[in-house]
């Protein structure tokens, strides 16, 4: 694959007052040097000059192996004009530069060994970073995050491997070298720390997706009243974005830098109509989404037991329009032990102790992951792979099945562990991790 | 007015690769350094460092007066994630920085004498523009445009004014210096270069805002059809905004680098209901507003002639729908001296001679105005005050008024000219001037 030099804009599409077009590849500055007014760009200095009849600008090179993709690099700051922009790019273009595709940058940075796979896609994560906590988790996957504990894995893969290949030589002599009991122990050891890196995958998807929150409760409980008391506040921060089954509408919060995804759902009763029934399927599918799920009763009502499975869900009783009884009332027949808030959207009793509920349910689902998040799912993937190979392997040495057996089984734990990385990395593989990317980038 | 030190994202809203931060006042570079991990900014070099615990970025610093803004400046080039975008913005002003107002980068280049009032206005133009012709009109007034002209009319308008005020020194003493018959001539000179520029506002102004494309005709005599059908090939140019009236829609495109503006109207008919009377009152508002109408007329039916005043108007006659009518025909009884477009938005045919007409009427348009035009609004006002000035100045001198008395209108004269490149702008003026910014510029 010869490396061509690619052109695209680097900064947000739109309008705004500079932008910034990213040149890359062994002629950028020859390409660049034809249409500025300057004669030179000495490495990473600021040069104001002339880009043909188009803009005044301020361009910088990045000299090999010194730039973010350890190629050739010129970057324009020209003015934030579409127009201006685009004339620059195609001018480029016309030159002899291509347009880079997206993430074609960061992909050159991971084949010149600048980055690894797993930053790459660190770097796609903190571009879409939107609160502080996802934010932290993109930074800690980029300067290395779980990278370290993935080499340890390897190290162990490979020390077993060694001492299966060496029996493997002398497999003529029935030799064996390695300890079996001691390679079972070296299993062991390591799946136990897949699974824990694997357990802390639910809570580090839901904190770099949003953690999910299902409201559910009978028609008129006053669960749409909730959720808009409890946005309202928070107005600024908060978009709607369909769901993704499109028939549910989520709203997004960010609560003490935590992103929280509310689905709202609509009532739940049995025994309804069919465009009811419909409401209810919603309900389930969103209560199945969700991390936590916010059980609404209206105080004035009879107690009436959830409908839906809550196994397994962080789950919160609400009691709403408490400024419609006195007092402490609850609802009539509501078992005295559950755990409720008391909550009236109008006068906005509740909502501090909702939202404080909310962040402790939420460090309760993280304290149990340790320091370090799965949040990517595609390393999910390749670490359950890992998981199983290292069962087969596991499950070979237990039957005294023959070195070369149990080798084809470590060589395929290998081969998942380094897709993590992109040691081992097909080119679909790389085409679906760069494709998230935004052009420019 | 103290100059403090302000900061915004400078790249447009949103996602992308890269975003820069803009930093820039006395405290600029010291502000910087407190949260990057550089220990040291060396002016107009790139320094790649982290800033707090947000990101890894390059800082570039401009000392002053050689920045943008003739002040300290520093440049952070970071991650495009709206969250590290604000967060960097947040923890400056955390550290004392104030956030930008809109165009307040400008605002202080124009202070500082880096640019003239016009210039900033250009570039508010420039970041705007969407065409070649608009970039390129931005573009020259940004390098100087007429603001050559107006230094020439400044100096003749002082030279006029000194000659006049020494006479006003000797004023007790009823002496004549100057001689009327001179004076006379120079202000008459000086009137008839101001009504040039003034008279190529028409066509600038309508090259900056796009060309308004009025289209008339009867109900269903093919206006839609045709718009469709100019619009479908170069869907990717054009966009449809609500017209600022509210209720016509337009519809820009980019032909041969000029922009149009379609004005899309009701049909236009006599004697109609009072609904369709709205719609023909609107036509009549959309015909005004348009330097170039086409008439629309359905090749089936007889000719009628277009019932609005079209006077001073580019005129394109259409016959439309002509796939249903064979070889030449026209309407019935319509004049054969007409110069007509025959037109089938169905087969495309004489699509591409509507086009080359459009192209040829804005040639014929602008080619009256010279080389320099006037696009800018408040130029356009300033230089009609300043005719006005000269009138009266003009009018003083031939009715033989006193030196002192002409003198006022000589000075009100060059208050005008001068509030264009901003030599006597009030705060009003610039805050109307640079709200129009986006932050961040």
């Amino acid at each position: 694959m010869t490396s061509s030099t690619i052109v695209a804009v680097a900064t947000p599409a739109g309008v705004g007052g500079i932008a910034v077009v990213r040149l890359c590849g062994p002629e950028a500055e020859s390409l660049a040097l034809q249409h500025l007014s300057a004669s030179t760009l000495p490495p990473r200095q600021a040069v104001y000059c002339r880009f043909d009849d188009i803009d005044d600008l301020v361009a910088i090179r990045y000299a090999a192996p010194h730039s973010y993709t350890g190629e050739e690099t010129v970057e324009l700051s020209c003015h934030g004009s579409p127009y201006v922009q685009q004339a620059i790019v195609q001018a480029l273009i016309g030159s002899g530069a291509r347009l880079a595709e997206p993430g074609e940058f960061t992909l050159r940075a991971f084949r010149n060994g600048k980055i690894n796979l797993s930053q790459s896609e660190a770097i796609a994560d903190l571009i879409e970073a939107a609160t502080p906590v996802q934010h932290r988790l993109a930074v800690s996957q980029l300067r290395g995050g779980y990278a370290q504990r993935l080499e340890g894995f390897r190290r162990q893969l490979i020390e077993l491997a060694a001492l299966l290949e060496l029996e493997l030589d002398f497999s003529q002599e029935d030799v064996e070298f390695a300890d079996r009991g001691q390679l079972l122990r070296l299993v062991a050891e390591l799946k136990a720390q897949v699974a824990s890196l694997l357990a802390s995958f639910a809570a580090g998807n839901a904190l770099k997706r949003g953690i999910g929150v299902g409201i559910i409760g009978r028609p008129n409980a006053g669960k749409s009243s909730l959720l808009n008391a409890l946005l309202g506040e928070e107005r600024a921060i908060v978009s709607d974005t369909p769901g993704t089954t499109r028939d549910t509408v989520e709203s997004t919060l960010s609560l003490q830098g935590l992103p929280f995804r509310f689905i709202d759902t609509a009532g739940l009763r049995q025994g309804a109509d069919p465009v009811e029934q419909l409401g209810i399927q919603r309900s389930h599918r969103a209560v199945e989404e969700a991390q936590i799920v916010l059980c609404v009763h209206d105080v004035q009502l009879p107690w009436q037991a959830p409908e839906v499975d809550l196994e397994g869900k962080a789950v919160l009783t609400i009691v709403s329009k408490c400024d419609l009884a006195e007092g402490d009332t609850l609802p009539q027949g509501m078992p005295l032990d559950a755990e409720v808030i008391r909550l009236s959207a109008k006068t906005g009793e509740g909502l501090d102790a909702l939202r404080a509920a909310l962040v402790q349910r939420v460090q309760t689902l993280v304290s149990g992951s340790g320091e370090v998040m799965l949040t990517n799912v595609r390393h999910y993937h390749a670490l359950r792979q890992l998981e199983q190979a290292l069962l087969a392997v596991e499950r070979g040495l237990q039957d005294a099945m023959p070195a070369d057996l149990v080798a084809v089984d470590l060589r395929d734990a290998l081969y998942h562990l380094g897709s993590i990385t992109g040691e081992v990395a097909s080119d679909t593989i790389l085409h679906t991790i760069f494709s998230r990317f935004c052009i420019g980038k």
